[in-house]
């Protein structure tokens, strides 16, 4: 019997613990000697609860064992989970985790640690939910020179945006519908102004390139000001409104990375990526583009992923999972330098002198279009140049990013 | 340096040759000896080909070699295929294979004997092209009681259905396209009569449930019989046409499987899966849907799952990839007990009898249908009902069947 602990009984702690019972005969098929949970560290009780018995306030209590081989730290946030994966690591015990805070502001010192022990720190339901893709990417995809990686990372603002889209509702009805719904917390401020989307394709930027992508170094827009009167334009042009992190390995070896909303056209397959879904695409030299879908959050869906990673450690015990991912800092290119298409739209009176600044486009008329305005979409240009000409006009009262073809 | 052999020259065969010295530098990060292919086995030569001295016609002298430790089998077809597998996995050399015929009629067989000599026979070329997708089974879905699989497993025939959807060509001019740019054979049945997707389901479903699924025991439908009225009525109704492979576990432990052509609603993300590109959807318990999409064929695409084969068993040299695939045969369904929704066209004549054998639907209309008939969507039936009804009836013009929701 492999023998682990949950730190945290929150929604995904839980979840993991009931996948382990509801599956543990599916799990036997591949690791025959069962996966048992010794352990669930909180610092509450849980009176009532059929795992009560195992539940724990003491950390030394799993370190000390002796027969804990597997941690999974479903706590979220940095303090105590960095300690806790540490101390856990140091003794050699595996850590898989689903939180993309710690991984991606200590994810190489962590993996470090793990090899200097003999032991593994997976993280694939840091990014993506219960989708499998940092395994695939780490270990389907190693003879790729891998060019990009980009896609929707975030199933609370994908829903807000669907639900826009579809019903018209305005940001701050379609967020509460999915603070209703359990998909965005009471402070929505870390999915909704793209901090976690941010922090996830950090991590993804990371492992392909081998070295580090600080998020905090990542240009970073959320959803926040994303109208009603966006969507009537985006469907007028055939596409839809979706938050993108965005990687690409430029010709110099540099990196540009950003999250930010974008326009994708109908025939994308993100375009059909609803609700809570992620889709995330990959393009290698040779495989050319990937894409991998699935439910972006929630309960099982992350626990699924979380214990995926349980059962490689499982396979691999006193062995270590490698990743190429060192502290060193990757080159970020200057955001200023990437070239896009925008989305405009610009009072009436000053259309004349947009159409000089950006050049002649088509203009773009919507049912229920806001009165007064005028909206079309410029050629390709420089973040330099858009900002140059932007900050020459009073009126724009919208602008979004076109995906590149 | 890990010593290879390909056997057989062609598309794909040459195409992991290029690869593996290509994106030798990617490859060392993973495997640091770095892999090298000492042999090429075809019955050709090359004069002139940069390869040239590394082509043999002489299996035996790459068996005795004694240095090559991994084969990639990329000649198609049972025979010598099969043969060349065998002693190549009896003497311990690990077997990659694109051969979906040879790994859906002795795949288990092979699992078996590389088992039994240390070394393991990988075939995710096999199915999906260049897609990570029996490896994401195998080793990130463990945890998970996969109860469906299906999806857009062809390439060709999904690049024909699109060509016809976007350029409203008829299936004969559409197959001849896709002749002319190299995506369909001369003799093209194996795709547009459904017998590849067919094989690759049949793959699919065995390594989902862990024993044999023969593809003899498939219903398979291709598309020839699909014409530009019905991409008409399916455009009326917001769906498109897709050829499909379709898996799914039932209740009582038996398996539906099937291969036809399926509608499917626009905002299903297999909708905007086009051209040559594949998509394939898994369900488990706790995950949900999943789907993993990308380059179905191609060159390039279908030797990056080859070498990604070859590198899992570089990087584990002497041991075995197990897999959950028995000899013994699954128990399929009685595929007339399986229940769909039927799109129907036919003579006016006879709408109102069919109006009364399969209930009141609403009439579908279309810019452009022939003349003289009624199109509908019958309600859920089984196989059997509808086929009674259907054998009453002298004047049907085409049936489809929707894909669930």
């Amino acid at each position: 019997m492999i023998q682990m602990a949950v730190l945290g009984f929150g929604t995904v702690g839980s979840g993991v613990v009931e996948l382990i019972d509801r599956n543990q005969d599916v799990i036997r098929k591949t690791v025959p000697e069962g996966i048992y949970v010794k352990y669930i560290l909180d610092l509450r009780d849980f009176p009532g609860n059929p795992y009560e018995e195992r539940v724990t306030h003491d950390y030394n209590k799993i370190l000390e064992d002796g027969e804990i081989s597997v941690v999974c730290e479903t706590m979220g946030g940095k303090k105590p989970a960095y300690e806790f994966t540490k101390a856990a690591l140091e003794r050699g015990i595996s850590v898989c985790t689903s939180n993309k805070e710690l991984v991606a502001a200590h994810g190489p010192e962590l993996l470090r640690i793990a090899a200097a022990n003999n032991c593994s720190y997976l993280f694939e339901a840091s990014v993506g939910g219960g989708i499998p893709l940092i395994r695939p990417i780490n270990s389907c995809l190693t003879q790729e020179n891998i060019t990009a990686v980009f896609g929707i990372l975030n199933g609370t603002t994908n829903y807000i945006l669907t639900r826009m889209e579809k019903a018209g509702l305005g940001f701050a009805d379609a967020l509460r519908e999915a603070q209703e719904k359990g998909y965005a917390e009471r402070n929505p401020e870390a999915d909704v102004e793209g901090h976690d989307p941010c922090r996830k394709i950090a991590i993804l930027s990371s492992i392909i390139c081998g070295k580090t992508v600080r998020y905090e170094d990542i240009p970073c827009e959320g959803i926040s000001r994303i109208t009603p009167a966006d969507f009537g334009y985006a469907r007028a042009m055939n596409m839809a409104i979706k938050l993108l992190g965005t990687s690409r390995r430029n010709a110099d070896g540099s990196m540009s990375v950003r999250t930010a909303p974008f326009l994708v056209r109908e025939d994308h397959p993100l375009h059909s990526v609803q609700d809570v879904f992620n889709g995330v695409f990959v393009h290698g030299n040779m495989v050319d583009d990937l894409m991998f879908y699935g439910r972006g959050a929630g309960k099982f869906p992350t626990a699924s992923a979380v214990v995926s990673d349980v059962m490689e450690c499982a396979k691999n015990l006193g062995r270590t999972i490698r990743f190429l991912w060192d502290e060193e800092l990757m080159t970020l290119s200057d955001p200023a330098g990437e070239s896009y298409r925008h989305f405009i739209r610009i009072d009436n009176a000053e259309a004349g002198k947009a159409r000089e600044l950006f050049g002649q486009t088509a203009e773009i008329s919507c049912e229920g279009a806001p009165e007064g305005e005028t909206a079309f979409v410029t050629p390709l240009m420089t973040e330099k140049e858009f900002t140059a000409a932007a900050d020459s006009l009073d009126s724009i009262r919208q602008n979004v990013r076109l995906l590149h073809d």
